[in-house]
């Protein structure tokens, strides 16, 4: 199962906040709300972030569950975060990003709690966007 | 500029794959293409955590460039990255995130090159998605 697979996405900035993006066969947009300048035409990029937290962690609950013969009922996954925008906005202060993002899980299965929290601790360690988030990560910039 | 943002996505499954996600007034669908067993309602999280980077590196961009008096006339940005899916499969293997992610920057303003380096240098650094990509978040997990 060591197979790899390839993610690409293309953009093109329509303006300083909304940005027009390919997924494979997929569209999206992003914006910013008035606030930040723009028209909020579509979520804004931590929102976009938390949304690949969120999917990732739906799939990744559910294939560890399928491995343990436990069917999940029902899974609502909420992702919070507070973050301190001053190094975004000037420059100075610490970190740009969130300092801690709390994910509430609410989950209905056919097995008991404490398995449950064993499916969902599990997972949290196989979901590529959760390891990308709670470990470094290079993050190569080319300019063409 | 101390301020907080407190950004919150909530969402529920639909299936092993598809989950349905709101983000303020928004709506998005993350699922997988079938290979994954999904029926490819919506981009996968992978592509949705790719999109918040490119929408945050074109916010910071511009942002950082008009600060610095330049006019951005035109800016695409391509993200890509391989992944092992090992240890998101059986739970074996390496890290289950990406190792590394490449952005590719094609820009165009009223400036010289240099410069333009240093705007995407600077923004790089002041990106909150590409600051909690790069360096450890602690992302907590709570059962309700």
């Amino acid at each position: 199962m060591g197979d790899e697979l390839h993610i690409e996405v293309t953009s093109e900035a329509q303006s300083n906040t909304k940005l027009e993006v390919k997924e494979r066969g997929h569209e999206a947009v992003v914006d910013e709300p008035s606030q930040f300048g723009g028209e909020d035409e579509g979520p804004n990029p931590l929102e976009y972030m938390f949304t690949g937290l969120a999917g990732c962690l739906n799939v990744t609950i559910h294939h560890v569950a399928l491995e343990k013969e436990v069917e999940v009922k029902k899974l609502e996954i909420d992702v919070t975060g507070d973050i301190n925008l001053e190094k975004f906005m000037d420059g100075t202060g610490e970190r740009s990003g969130f300092q801690e993002i709390t994910v509430e899980i609410e989950i209905e299965t056919d097995t008991g709690s404490e398995k449950e929290s064993q499916i969902i601790q599990e997972a949290e360690e196989r979901c590529p966007v959760s390891d990308n988030l709670q470990h470094e990560t290079n993050v190569k910039l080319n300019k063409g």
